[in-house]
């Protein structure tokens, strides 16, 4: 008998649950090795994790600027051959000259940095949300961290003060959020997006979600927001992030806007939460929106940039208390710094090239190719989505996701019972091993009563694996019908 | 008023401490910015911070073939001009090689990796895990870690179970561990290392501890053993190791062996608990050792590696339940993965040019004179506080830090009760100010009642810093006395 049981371990780890990387992933890796391994006996050739917003993992280059940059950063005896670099390798003078930058300030990209970043590095990240918002940003309230996850965990570990601690989850979400909270055993209030309204929020949702936790006396302290979304893609017009923070003021709701998908945007523009609180403080002097507290998060893992290995990103604090601010603090100061090569990776993201910048020109091809190279897998996904029966799925908006709704016949529900799985699981352990294309089913995204979906990226290359699911659509309907 | 203050936040977050990263680490900070500003009105030019094991700040350099693979693994374009790479730069061909063969196994550093690591990585920590300890190693229970502190965090995520877990723990102590203990709120059983033996750990004293902590109703799961030790630097001998692992099985205990300092051994040799284990195994077959759950970590921070800003580790389970390792597993996925490029440092690590290769001169000369370099300026440090008034500390072992005693006059005490320090933390402060030298209060790692301590790393070069130090002490102790 070992000393640790599933009926003795942390009940809040046992509780939480995490479906994008759950069954599903574990058996799409399994059939990898047996791949590798020579086995002929699957009815398919490859696996594709439409899984994860993984862009490196299937096709997506990462940007020659920022690795060429690393590259000196690891190596920094490269910079005693300049020469070689410039006339043999290619390197540009910029290249050059930010690899020396940032060792100058980073020293060594082995050692510990401060806890909360490399100072330099915070300084980039003002100046780059100064320009995208046109207000001011202070890197005193700057945060690198290992992704946005990391830095999620540390704002919901110093928000949520026990099991009467609610926050407002958008419904889907990103089970980060859900899974984190268990960890916590802190309460989920969650609230729906309205898909009829592509995904967009909906104040009456929010609204009634709030009020009914309050009622069963549950202490609702933050709100979240994903935007662009996750699974959803919806990128929030701008009088929808003002009708949040209004209700947010009023409540006194922490905001917490998760924005790693802002420049995954193929309908709409972003506007950013921290864009939108300082106009509304602007043309409402001394009112309601002075005392917001909002915490926004980005990240070097989506966008053009697809580099969620290095596990980059940061979070910019508005309107905390310093007592609070100084509690972030210690809570990343225990897990030291984040990875040092991840946060340069970061200054590279929010300051890349500019016209005339002798690298610019490769830079801007580049992302302007991975942009567009979405945006038509995006179509072409969604268009074979179009024409599968029980199918439904609004236009791409952004973000690497698309998210239908299915509608199964009563034999396909019952038989996913029989086997004791929801009937988008069901639904998607089929196709996972009739084609070898991993999806999540929207159950572990959560989703209204009674409705099915599942998630799947547009990350992947060509159109045969488009096929592959229209296939098998097809055949399974026939089946259950 | 902010919706969160100091008294509506997580109280575990409030409650943890963590001094290595706290009040004179920030004010160290803060010395540095100034001298950087050019502010000349401090006594000193320059700000040590040896109060953190963080090589590559000091003087330390990387190891020339670690991070001539990363360049590669960074950019692998330039393996496209292996030539110019050869003839011009002069990696050698093993260098190519491996970063070949990492590539091919990782795919772009970029992508995220499977949540328990790269499958190839997990095998060659395996092999190294045979190489070191004559026992096999199973891939499947190794789990790459974003260094160690974040293996730390997964398992007493995993093992604490609420308010009445009690987990053993050496006294002094690197406080992750009682910092994570209060962020989980969990109950810390301390255990005090024999500072007369050199630091070693006394059964009798862990004896105690635990039946005293049992007597209370409380619930204690497992022993945490940090060897070599931090902060004390002490190798236990093979009989130490055999009598924890005794008095675990006999208490059904989970043994948390932290053993990132393995490689910084001055005095006598290292043992691992994997290998001390799988011996007791085999001499006592069927016997009271097979139950024994045994969770080690390492990590590329320390030792002659050095990289802390990779934030690189892994971590071996032996014995855990199945449904166990499924949580854990579950626990590592909702952070993703480890940075990659840290997992490809820990691969080569583990698996470092050998004998014959081309580059195992150059990295066998560097490694070697990292660890001279170590010996002597803890040599040299040690010297120093011999000859210090009212310091006593036992000879240089391992690991990167002095653990004197230091005994204070009692005008001194009075003088720190007056500020609201303890005196350690009084004395450190002073030290800071007048000599720009950042060192531990013994208080941060808990000590005996009545004796008092400073934690200092022997990384910094030259010995000038050591005579500020005797001359600081020097002028203290005449002012107080």
């Amino acid at each position: 008998m070992t000393r640790l049981t599933l009926d003795t371990i942390n009940p809040n780890v046992r509780a939480a649950k995490y479906a994008v990387r759950g069954e599903l992933a574990v058996k799409s890796e399994e059939y990898k090795a047996a791949l590798a391994k020579g086995d002929t006996s699957l009815p398919f050739s490859q696996v594709i994790n439409a899984n994860i917003g993984n862009p490196q993992q299937l096709d997506q280059k990462p940007i020659t600027f920022f690795r060429q940059v690393l590259s000196l950063l690891e190596n920094p005896q490269l910079l005693e051959k300049e020469d070689v670099l410039i006339n043999h390798l290619g390197y540009k003078t910029d290249v050059v000259e930010r690899a020396k930058w940032l060792l100058k300030h980073v020293g060594s990209v082995g050692a510990y940095s401060a806890s909360s970043g490399v100072p330099a590095i915070k300084e980039s990240i003002a100046k780059f949300l100064e320009k995208r918002d046109g207000f001011p940003a202070n890197p005193a309230n700057i945060y690198l961290s290992a992704g946005a996850s990391s830095g999620v965990n540390t704002l919901l570990n110093t928000i949520c003060a026990g099991p009467n601690t609610g926050i407002l989850v958008p419904i889907p979400q990103y089970p980060l959020y859900t899974a984190t909270l268990s960890l916590l055993n802190a309460k989920c209030v969650p609230y729906y997006l309205e898909e009829s309204k592509n995904w967009g929020t909906d104040l009456g949702a929010i609204r009634s979600s709030y009020e009914k936790a309050k009622a069963d006396g549950v202490d609702v302290r933050c709100i979240v927001i994903i935007n662009p979304g996750n699974p959803t893609g919806a990128s929030l017009p701008e009088e929808d992030i003002r009708g949040v923070l209004d209700f947010a003021a009023k409540e006194n709701l922490v905001v917490m806007a998760d924005e790693v998908y802002q420049t995954n945007v193929f309908v709409g523009k972003f506007h950013s939460f921290k864009a939108v609180l300082r106009s509304l403080q602007k043309e409402n002097p001394g009112g309601i929106y002075d005392g917001i507290e909002l915490a926004s998060l980005h990240s070097v893992s989506k966008g053009m940039v697809g580099e969620c290995g290095h596990r980059g990103g940061y979070f910019e604090l508005v309107g905390f208390h310093p007592d609070v601010e100084a509690n972030v603090y210690k809570f990343v100061s225990i897990m030291l710094c984040a990875p040092v090569i991840g946060q340069c990776l970061v200054e590279l993201m929010v300051n890349p090239p500019r016209p005339g910048d002798p690298s610019y020109e490769l830079y801007r091809q580049e992302y302007d190719g991975i942009f567009q190279g979405l945006r038509e897998r995006a179509a072409a996904l969604h268009a074979a989505f179009s024409d599968m029966e029980g199918v439904e799925c609004g236009p791409p908006q952004g973000s690497m996701y698309l998210f239908p709704t299915i509608k199964l016949p009563q034999k396909a529900v019952d038989a996913a019972a029989a086997e004791g799985r929801t009937p988008d699981e069901f639904y998607c352990m089929r196709l996972l091993e009739a084609t070898g294309i991993c999806v999540v089913p929207g159950s572990g995204f959560w989703q209204k009563e009674g409705t099915l979906h599942f998630r799947t990226t547009f990350l992947a290359p060509g159109t045969e694996w488009t096929g592959s699911i229209v296939k098998f659509h097809k055949e399974f309907m026939d089946k259950y019908r």
